[in-house]
């Protein structure tokens, strides 16, 4: 390719086949029969109980702002050698449908519509590779760091990964999506900048390296800054860092607010208890101690098991990557389709995998909050026209061993998804970050603590109605006899 | 906060520290002192015997666009409350410094300099965070994408992991970091339009779903399309997928090229065999089986070793997410600086653990190559003033080991880095992609087979040039004696 074209839109931002089905789509004509899609995840990822819901902020920027440019066409046209007329039809394609979604911070569980996009089949097509690409990251993290949360307690968490991230986005949405989860600030300036999360970092090796002496560096920066937090490590953190961070702060007394020191290697339990010893003695109990050295929640409740006296946690790779397991799974599956005459049909993708089969039909997610203790029944996923609200008493069966249910009453049936594009436009105002962050927190206090549990938690219930569930079977079957008329 | 910024620079795309460190250096007046950075790994990821290293093309836009806009000056001053005179400095910063760098496609091993930085103390320490986010990326997915290029041979490999990629810039930059490794092209089109990789695809579950009929679905799809692979998992694969898509090609005929059909569920194995053979069967032995299903290079030998029919692979998340390892470990660590008195001064980063002290000094890398059998027969690391290209006898030994050595005689000494940036200006061209893929792909040819294998390779042999080492061992006696003094 001689051709240089200009990055300048999204719109491409796509898998190939996107665009090679809706060159179907349109060339039979049915581009713009009504479609259902849901995006759901078949597995909660790092063992957790529940994930916290993130990416609708980036969702709304990217579907406002759809669309195929000039030299998206170009490049279709003249590497792609896609015809004229299509082509045409593309380059006035608007996202114009429906989108339903959790709100950001909602938690949310295995095979359960997070988001529903009701569009006209070619939209809903077309945008299918970059909502996934949104919600599988930022969901991911924001689940990543509320397990961390939850188990630093007070303890403040710093979100330290940029240089590990894969890539600039990651980074930034993923600070952001950090922060949803409980994290209390970020170390990325431009995160900070454009959502307004708290920055925080005062200095680096390189600092103490650049003065070639330890103290000359912390007085330097001590002169320079009032709040400080001295690096210890770059020497020997016992014999210089601490002994040297303690004589700047004696020096300096008032003149800076000696907020504490960082420690970034070594042993860090053994470390702390000795600089937590030689700070107290010092006259400094009120100095904080830092830890970041490969952070993540199972060494912060190792660290804690063995007393250590850290004050703040700075995480980084094990976090911004979600290195223990860096993918989350959702899907974007069709589940109904305007047929010939207007009607709605619905659709069914089958596997030999049997968690793998989707769930046809336009439906709603309810959580049943038991109105006697506070706490979540389950979550239950009816279709459209029923009204679990309006019920007395509730069946809640197990989606596979149908065998197990259970009858709910006195409950709230509180849905979970809003109204964010209708007809295109966006109907939805995005809370204010700190507003997110406190709902995700003020959610989880709906759950049993037997759902949030680090390890082996209990698996939370979401449960299909009766008309919901048959309605599967029916497709099933129906699905499985035209398979067997084909193989005769 | 109630502003809102623009999000229109990559300047504040760091980490607050290195602006708090930088305002140390400019109140000290230090912040020109001349200083040298070096980005190297410490640990070779996935057990690999080499690293492919990549980013390049991104830090060159990145340092070409390096400033800070009035929207990021605003932000430091109106959130963070920087002094005026401060933000006048940082308003006018540039690169202004010089850039040596591994060319993209190049092996790189275990503490080596992959990129070296010299420039003023400021503009150094700013652009740190941003440089390790793009290397340590980009390096790792092209060092993923070759170990499965190693396997997969003649077979062709595919990047379709968009959707599981974190965020948007890790899906087009892993992409393309896929494609210096070896990949023969991508499903992400704005990839395709933005660096020129070909893009591939044909068609989802959806289409079939869609149609709520298999066989109308690839009939609709070879009426609108001539190159044809027909997805065969969507209800059942051997019982209406395959038999589908060999009977829309019959009736096609010539009208369609047939170029094969898409497994991405099920038992892989057994489907590609069993496939084959209804494919040869029907008289479509050119058909090509693509298989897509969580693929990395183990299930691929897996796959292999079962004897399973499979001419192409696509890959998702497990490239794309690095996910066996996904965090490279790439640091940027300072060994020289000017002294007071326009002198260089060497510095040091010490360590409890003795793989993360530092090798101080302005130092070159050469690759060793033996002219007798085309072999490297190690990679060299001297001093700047060193010419290891005209010695007739160069000794190396093992840098932790150092009592393992050699000779080698009849050699080349090849410098690895090159001029990237000379006082700010770009003095390099980019190769086109595919020069770079096939640069990548030939520097293999170097590497005795025991540094290549999947599992388990023979290490590959860094060493220091004596001058180095001796500069090292002084360098941390001097630390360690200042230390001492603190202490006491």
């Amino acid at each position: 390719m001689e051709k240089h074209y200009a990055d300048d839109s999204f719109g491409l931002h796509t898998d190939l086949y996107q665009i090679n089905m809706t060159e179907t789509y349109w060339r039979d004509g049915i581009h713009n029969r009504r479609s259902v899609f849901e995006i759901y995840f078949r597995k909660l990822p790092f063992g957790n109980g529940y994930a916290v819901f993130a990416g609708l902020e980036k969702i709304i920027q990217y579907l406002q702002s759809f669309r195929f440019t000039e030299s998206d066409i170009a490049y279709l046209r003249e590497e792609l050698e896609y015809e004229e007329e299509f082509l045409d039809y593309l380059s006035k394609l608007r996202f114009t449908g429906n989108l339903r979604s959790m709100q950001e911070g909602e938690l949310a569980f295995s095979n359960e519509p997070l988001i529903r996009v009701e569009a006209p089949l070619a939209e809903a097509q077309l945008i299918e590779t970059a909502l996934l690409n949104i919600v599988n990251y930022q969901t991911l993290i924001a689940t990543k760091a509320c397990r961390m949360k939850q188990v630093a307690g007070n303890g403040a968490l710093m979100e330290f990964g940029t240089r590990r991230a894969h890539e600039f986005d990651a980074a930034i949405w993923g600070t952001r999506a950090a922060f949803i989860g409980g994290f209390a600030a970020t170390s990325n300036v431009r995160a900070g900048k454009k959502f307004g999360i708290p920055v925080t970092g005062t200095h680096a090796h390189a600092l103490v390296q650049a003065y070639r002496d330890e103290y000359k560096a912390f007085c330097e920066y001590a002169a320079s800054h009032r709040k400080c937090v001295f690096l210890v490590d770059t020497y020997d953190t016992l014999k210089s860092g601490v002994p040297n961070a303690i004589r700047v702060a004696k020096e300096f007394g008032d003149k800076i607010e000696f907020v504490g020191i960082r420690l970034d290697s070594g042993d860090m339990a053994y470390l702390s208890k000795e600089a937590r010893k030689m700070l107290d003695a010092a006259g400094f109990p009120q100095a904080k101690i830092i830890a970041s050295s490969d952070l993540d929640e199972y060494t912060i409740m190792n660290l804690q098991a063995q007393g250590a006296k850290i004050d703040m946690w700075g995480v980084g790779t094990k976090l911004i990557t979600a290195f223990e397991q860096p993918a989350l799974g959702a899907v974007y599956k069709l589940v109904s389709i305007e047929g010939e005459k207007g009607e709605m049909l619905d659709t069914i993708k089958l596997s030999s995998n049997p968690e793998k089969i989707s769930t046809p039909g336009l439906k709603r997610v309810y959580r049943i909050i038991n109105k006697v203790n506070g706490h979540s029944e389950g979550d239950y996923i009816a279709l459209e026209h029923e009204e679990p609200q309006h019920e007395e008493r509730l069946r809640m069966f197990h989606p596979v061993h149908t065998f197990i249910s259970k009858f709910v009453t006195d409950f709230e049936a509180r849905e979970l998804q809003h109204d964010i594009f209708q007809n295109g436009k966006l109907v939805y105002t995005l809370p204010d970050i700190r507003d997110i962050q406190a709902y995700a927190a003020g959610n989880l206090g709906l759950l049993w603590e037997e759902y949030k549990r680090t390890m082996n938690p209990e698996e939370y219930p979401v449960d299909l109605s009766q008309a919901c569930w048959d309605n599967k079977m029916q497709h099933i079957q129906r699905v499985r006899e035209e398979a067997a008329r084909t193989s005769q």
